[in-house]
């Protein structure tokens, strides 16, 4: 089963080794990982995503609760989320399959925003399994560099 | 001055908690911190933003491709890359609001993806200063949350 952690802590030199350290130690896997700015620059944002039993991921909540630098800890399931990947993909082309590259952007709702005599970077962003597909139909076209973001996620507003 | 760090890393325990140590024992500053799957499910890919003089920048340079764990770094400036980032936010909104978000979303090619009665989740993906420009441009509605991930980059083709 997979969790969502979203964790507020102290923009603070050694704070992401601590929470980086707290599932290393316990050897709770880390599947994703995003950390960004907040509203206040001495807060961060990390959006982890974890995978295990429930015992484990209810273990890793406590665990961060106690850490002294965390603000504030929410945890949620994917599916009561809205879950975002964004992802930049570098991709061969050539006369041929330029025409199959812009017709998989339009059906995946990418956005080609470099190209060079033989290069295109598409960007894209969407669900996780969204971005899967995508990747997965611009392999047969030659894929020369892949860079994606953890998974985003907030709650659903109910 | 800001660099970007693109580093392969075997996806194993630790790695994070590894590199992450390194910016924290030697005082170097992370601005923000992007780590994903690559096409090799025993690689992940970080994407580190971090500021510094020339000197510092090397060092971190240095440091990285001694580590065991790292497959490769690419270091690249701001200006020669592509750079992108994602953000949700959620705004409080009631009938008088609305048309100003649906405005806002719509000059800067956001998405709402999800609303409530009085709650709307936005979707932006741009350069980090477009997505700055967003978030000053939706203070004044009403802020409720924001979720950012750290910047995502690929050098220009050329």
């Amino acid at each position: 089963m997979k969790r969502i952690y979203s964790v507020l802590v102290e923009n603070r030199a050694g704070v992401l080794c601590k929470v980086a350290g707290l599932f290393w130690r316990r050897c709770f896997n880390i599947d994703s990982l995003a950390v960004g700015e907040t509203d206040d620059p001495s807060v961060s944002n990390m959006i982890i995503v974890s995978s295990g039993d429930d015992h484990t991921l209810e273990q890793i909540e406590k665990q961060l609760n106690k850490k002294i630098d965390v603000i504030k800890v929410k945890t949620f399931h994917e599916e009561e989320s809205i879950c975002r990947e964004l992802v930049l993909v570098k991709v061969k082309y050539n006369r041929e399959t330029r025409k199959d590259i812009m017709e998989i952007s339009q059906i995946m709702d990418a956005q080609i925003v470099d190209m060079s005599a033989s290069l295109m970077t598409l960007q894209m962003c969407d669900t996780p399994d969204r971005v899967k597909t995508f990747i997965r139909a611009l392999k047969p076209v030659g894929i020369s560099e892949i860079t994606r973001t953890g998974t985003l996620a907030v709650t659903r507003n109910s």
